[in-house]
């Protein structure tokens, strides 16, 4: 398992950053690779024949294979590190979060942010405008499922952090930008702190 | 690892199916608790207590804990089995597959069905009705992608059934339900009738 390991990203993306913070935990070397969505980068023939054939980011390449999806790319790096637990129910339960992060978090809460600060107010359809009532519910729904299970725990899944951390992680802590108020969620709060204060531990921007 | 597992369900869900079918494939015996969904009978205060707090279907419960989300359900009944590669590329590859189900084919196809065929054309929402040229194109999106994966290959992941093949086959085999041409996409025919002749296959209404 010594393929170079190379992130396709949109370095703005939560689902990219993702990626990015599991690597400095576990303290392997990736390299980077930057696609402006903005411009189309991932939908250039090129990108769609040799990278992801649905034109999403990130993309992690190993050697050279590719594996899309950020929650998949994010196990593949810690593959045998702490960030994974090692006893059945743990696993499942920690892959549990990761499901739910994509199912019930991601679209609503990341979505909400892409539209209003990426896209911004002027560029949306009504169809877009329209379903925002929708993921705003949902998303405080989210964020509160979240806060509910966090009273009287450290971590999503036993004792230590794990994927499940890193990856709710990624939007969670920008959930301001869509305009989400944390301070609803002081479990949660709490939890964003200790995530960050997490050795090797890496900011967005970084 | 011999806690009871019972089934928290509701039968007729493609997402509830994959565990059930996930069981049958590793020859593990599996209780089966119905709920009524279109009763309210996964938004009871019992219910968000004790099984769920998101108040959804399928929830695996393994002695007195619980495991939501349909795909974290199936990673633990197949634990150890050969349904769950054991590299590392294939096993992300695998996890690739079961996020990419969630995310791009599971609220397209999946929910169509349950709008056309559960719910009924009448009781929609002017927001579902809008939104369903949306994801009858992100739905044939995502058969295409499948169709063009399964191009000289047998399976999804390496060259044995895995999770991800019973993952995607839930819905997938059901979205003629859904009004999706199926005719469209040979490749995904040849892997249906693949999966359906796997030994111990169980179908949906068994």
């Amino acid at each position: 398992m010594n393929d170079r390991l190379v992130l396709h990203e949109y370095s703005a993306s939560g689902n990219c950053y993702k990626v990015r913070l599991t690597a400095a935990l576990v303290g392997k070397e990736i390299e980077r690779r930057e696609y402006d969505i903005m411009k189309g980068e991932t939908r250039t023939s090129q990108f769609l024949a040799n990278v992801n054939s649905n034109g999403r980011i990130p993309v992690l390449q190993v050697g050279d294979r590719f594996i899309p999806e950020s929650n998949a790319a994010c196990y593949f790096v810690a593959e045998g590190s702490q960030l994974i637990p090692t006893d059945p129910f743990d696993h499942a339960d920690m892959l549990r979060w990761m499901f739910w992060e994509q199912y019930s978090h991601e679209p609503n809460i990341a979505t909400l942010k892409f539209w209003m600060r990426t896209l911004g107010p002027d560029q949306l359809t009504d169809q877009q405008r329209l379903q925002m009532p929708g993921k705003r519910a949902a998303g405080n729904a989210a964020l509160k499922l979240m806060d509910d299970h966090l009273k009287g725990r450290s971590w999503f899944v036993g004792e230590a952090i794990s994927l499940a951390d890193v990856c709710l992680f990624a939007y969670t802590h920008r959930a301001g930008e869509a305009e989400f108020d944390l301070q609803r969620y002081p479990n949660v709060l709490a939890w964003l702190e200790r995530v960050g204060g997490t050795p090797r531990f890496i900011g967005m921007g970084s």
